[in-house]
């Protein structure tokens, strides 16, 4: 017999509890999937999410024309938060409409940077779904920075499904488009209010996300990089790999720097032989014919430390491999060897990847020359290449974004 | 004639409103000091200070005994906001009850690092007058690291004397005693809610202040350091010269590697031949007999961008010149010339200098050695120097804080 269910909704619940109305109605949720054991020591579970429901009133206007909008300037109507402490682990995760956060001033997040975050998306479809790219790789990374960032760990797919129940709330925010997306930033913070320079007692995990419009709305856009090594990025022994917030704050300046050169993006070269390693917040791809005649792709390796493992940058590698139709290969790249193929005519594309944009095409360099201390242009042919690698990784990426075409485990459905 | 007062005081009121009734009842304060000319695009003005006294039930309980004091986790009863935008400038800066702030979920400050900070002091002299060390020195490095982090700038002496009506207020926080101190630690952070990594377009600066016990509550403590050149604090073309947060998050880690090893601190090397440049969050000083003979105090020097340039760095370098009973030298230091000194028993002292300490003796060096992957383990004779080198400038410092001795422009009356 179904249980009688109240015909008002209520408007705070918990996912247990609708798992347990769920197994009283349907009899189809094992008991046992509910009542497993808990180590909140370990991670928040998504069995413990608290919905807090907006008020109609707070419900925000959804912009007319998405495309429009600009990167990281609207929000949608729900976040997360989840508290976590060192004494008693993590607390339950609630979905409530954004606000703001209550932070104290001595907050270990506002003095010693201590946060990371991730970049993800929610694409709706041609068939109407919406689904996330890849975001396994995201809490995997995630993870692995919350390790090196001394906050706390939690569990992928408790995650997961925490941020599937936000996008079915926020579901009417996934762009009907299939050149915009919503783009989540799942965050975490320390927060306890002591100002020792230590591991953090307090943290906070959230999540907010907002719809972007189309990074190409006139057809690619080639940016001009600004290459000098007196800038660096990330170092060998430090944290360029991993996702912290102490990786940008240094760069603002330094764009600020390209940009009063009418550059977009920077270069970030490192090292004597000035090894190129990644293009703003983006990775960085090459596709030439190398000094044995070989047509291939080529980007830096992950094994110094000194790149952020890309989700994006990990797909291009995996389609190109799968495809099979010219070399692709991680390796040390530097400057010198990227003059030589623009010299010999060698260099046929270079882009930027992340997951803004999927793919950047790069126009110029402006490089500081360290020995002259002069400025060179070099061109960078990517727009006229008759070999549209960049262009096909585009498509491809776009395709399995969008619901048309099938790429086995790399979307998931909320 | 006097005008007369309210005998009822508000409870909210401007530093400019006071300056002008105490123009009116006093006839010394010129009125140019008060309407001379505005820019709140160059910094914020101490006249336009908003004063919102507590309650008396918001003042919280002193301690006790404020020797017993852990840092940084008792705060004094009012904070100093003050915001900024990019249109208007800087808004008026208010001392209020402290409490939490609101900060928007999407603030550049939680996802970029856009922070910064300084850490100062104010110390109750033996002739119960308040006073800060030197606080043109902090205003001037955190000057410095606002542009470097692409931040607002302001004016020192506004600041300080913003500082000042703080201290008037919380005055009663304070420590009656020698060897506690009041800690100020003004915060500089981007707060726009926009996910673009670029310049913040609104910004927050705050202060909070707290007292803080006794370092070394039964005589000096050496400590112990783990010294491996695979985790780096700073390097060339970076930030490391800077207060901003982001060099704090990728050290926490590797603090808790070096507490896991017995250590309490991390002597931070850089580069091939393992220079030293800074131990824990402080600078490092060695003294001995250099190999020419000569007794020397030596310190690793700013040109690189490596080191922080500290307030009691600066101020023990100019001590030990004005003293000039040995060389007082800035010049790069690697492990195997303190290998070669130990060896031949001509290193004396290690410390490290900074604001929460002074010095800090170091007795120990846990030293990863690169070639043969092993650790070894270094004693470092500090504790029975009989030179004392350290204990000379720890006394001469505090002397100076607690106004023993009078050192010429270095301490700020409030």
């Amino acid at each position: 017999m179904p249980a009688i269910l109240s015909r008002v909704a209520p408007r705070t619940f918990t996912v247990g509890s609708r798992l347990m109305a769920s197994a009283a109605r349907l009899e189809t949720v094992p008991r046992e999937e509910i009542h497993k054991e808990y180590d909140r020591k370990k991670t928040f579970y998504h069995k413990d999410l608290e919905i807090h429901l907006a008020n109609p009133e707070q419900l925000k206007t959804k912009p007319l024309d998405p495309t429009k909008l600009k990167f990281g300037h609207t929000y949608a109507d729900y976040m997360m938060t989840c508290d976590w402490d060192a004494t008693s682990g993590w607390h339950h995760p609630k979905i409530e409409p954004i606000g703001e956060l209550k932070i104290h001033p001595g907050a270990k997040v506002l003095h010693y940077a201590s946060e990371l975050f991730e970049g993800m998306k929610a694409y709706r479809g041609v068939d109407n779904k919406i689904r996330m790219f890849r975001p396994e790789m995201n809490m995997a990374r995630m993870k692995r920075t919350a390790i090196r960032a001394a906050l706390p760990d939690f569990d992928s797919e408790e995650m997961i499904n925490v941020l599937t129940e936000m996008l079915r709330l926020d579901q009417e925010w996934v762009p009907n488009s299939d050149v915009c997306s919503l783009y989540m930033r799942p965050t975490l913070i320390g927060t306890d209010p002591t100002l020792g320079v230590g591991c953090a007692t307090e943290a906070k995990m959230f999540v907010i996300t907002g719809p972007v419009g189309a990074y190409y709305s006139t057809g690619f856009q080639p940016v001009s990089l600004l290459a000098d090594s007196r800038f660096i990025r990330a170092f060998p022994g430090g944290v360029g790999a991993y996702k912290m917030g102490c990786n940008y704050a240094p760069t603002i300046w330094v764009g600020k720097e390209a940009a009063s050169k009418n550059c977009q993006q920077v270069l970030w070269l490192y090292g004597e032989n000035e090894d190129l390693t990644e293009v703003g917040t983006m990775n960085i791809f090459l596709f030439w014919k190398n000094e044995e005649g070989d047509m291939e792709l080529i980007t830096p390796p992950l094994h110094r430390g000194l790149i952020l493992p890309g989700v994006t940058r990990d797909s291009l590698l995996e389609l190109g491999r799968e495809w099979g139709e010219y070399k692709v290969t991680e390796r040390t790249l530097n400057m010198q060897e990227v003059k030589k193929a623009l010299a010999e005519k060698r260099l046929y594309e270079m882009f930027g990847s992340g997951t803004a944009c999927v793919v950047s095409p790069v126009g110029k360099i402006l490089y500081h020359n360290k020995v002259t201390d002069e400025y060179e242009e070099l061109h960078i042919p990517t727009m006229s290449s008759k070999h549209g690698v960049m262009q096909k990784f585009y498509n491809t990426i776009n395709d399995i974004q969008y619901g048309r075409l099938i790429k086995d485990g790399w979307m998931r459905d909320i």
